[in-house]
């Protein structure tokens, strides 16, 4: 028997989530359900971060206990070729009895995309927030997502995931681009760990900075605040993908 | 009343193609069904190309005749508002009544997008056409495409869909490209017009020159063959978008 460290990406649209649940369909219990098919007998795969329903991940972690003799070629093969097509396993390794895809991760980076263009795009609609009051302002978003940078309390963008008290986290990337024509933004952020909704609650917030509804004065504020109350709504989930967990 | 020329978007992934069928759902259907809605009560609404099942496009050009006195912005969103989430109108404006946007269009261009990695991608798959035996040679699939520059008889790649004999076309662009981390291949074609599965005929004999299944040379040598058994296999159709129509 040995542990095995895998990355998996998957389409979130169709998903209640990661997480396993009483009922609906989840990632972790399709892996689950394709590890049995070829011998895994545990009591759940480990996965390195929980994201919601319709997020979705090119690099989500997770970690088995598996007595496999074929080698990490033909074990990579057999997990992809018992899973659906909206999940894959990219890679897959051995690793040491004690890796734990979330509690030895060090880091976490994920994408959010924004389509910032009047009317809806079919093709791009399944990954990405569609908003349109205005063009937005990608330099009022930068100047606003600097001060994200450090150790902060970030009560005000989200809970404790575990239901403990501590929201401190410390984010050490939080950029805006916009490659090709400008439509499409693009904003990645990493931190040693995320509160529960926090990038959509950052997103949500960050793109009324891009429209003028707050400054990044106003936004420093809310920050501060630490009041939940004070944050805009939540943008969707479709826009936000779990690119990395460092470790 | 006047024609409106449009261009439209859409997810070909649930539909049998552009072009209406006795049954099945199709993009034209639902814009006729969308149109309908909003008064317009033609026989046909006219569109630039018939793209296969399950081909996308970001720029299909269609036309029709309306009587509309609202302005074109509200023609737009009245249009979007009738259609489904995978078919979009990004832009519509008047033209004039000759105006045909398969007659009157002096070119197409299209993109096809191969994932060249050993494993899938969910979040790539619905737009790609995923090739492993290797890494494809983008130098030779380059030197093969160049020979498609110009004026030829492209019979070996495609049938005339209108049943005729004429199986000339003009190409004027033919090219690869590699963006980001070299795993997404782009083919960019524009043509005069294209024989019926011409693209995704091409594009399935040079991968064939990339894996080195066929050199350069012999690509050479069936196109200059006129036979259309001796090209390889069709590449699927979800890696297909049709991005633009000129005129």
């Amino acid at each position: 028997m040995a542990r095995y460290k895998a990355i998996v990406e998957y389409d979130g649209t169709d998903f209640l989530g990661f997480q396993r649940q009483a009922a609906g369909r989840t990632v972790q219990a399709e892996l689950e359900v394709a590890l049995n098919r070829i011998g895994w007998s545990g009591k759940a795969v480990l996965g390195a971060g929980r994201t919601d329903t319709g997020v979705h991940a090119s690099g989500q972690v997770i970690a088995f206990d598996l007595d496999w003799r074929h080698g990490e070629g033909n074990l990579l093969r057999a997990a992809n070729a018992n899973l659906p097509p909206d999940v894959a396993v990219k890679s897959v390794e051995a690793c040491t009895p004690d890796f734990h895809p979330r509690f030895s991760a060090r880091g976490r980076r994920y994408r959010y995309t924004i389509y910032n263009a009047p009317v809806r795009a079919p093709l791009v609609a399944r990954y990405a927030w569609q908003v349109w009051p205005s063009t937005l302002n990608l330099e009022s978003m930068q100047a606003a997502s600097r001060q994200l940078l450090g150790q902060h309390d970030f009560a005000a963008f989200g809970a404790d995931p575990e239901g403990g008290e501590n929201t401190q986290r410390v984010v050490s990337l939080a950029e805006w681009s916009a490659p090709t024509t400008g439509t499409l933004l693009y904003f990645d952020i990493q931190a040693n760990a995320f509160l529960y909704r926090m990038v959509r609650s950052l997103v949500g917030a960050l793109k009324c900075v891009g429209t003028g509804e707050l400054t990044v004065e106003v936004f420093g504020v809310i920050l501060a605040s630490r009041e939940r109350s004070k944050c805009p709504p939540l943008a969707p989930p479709q826009g936000l993908s779990l690119i990395e967990v460092i470790y």
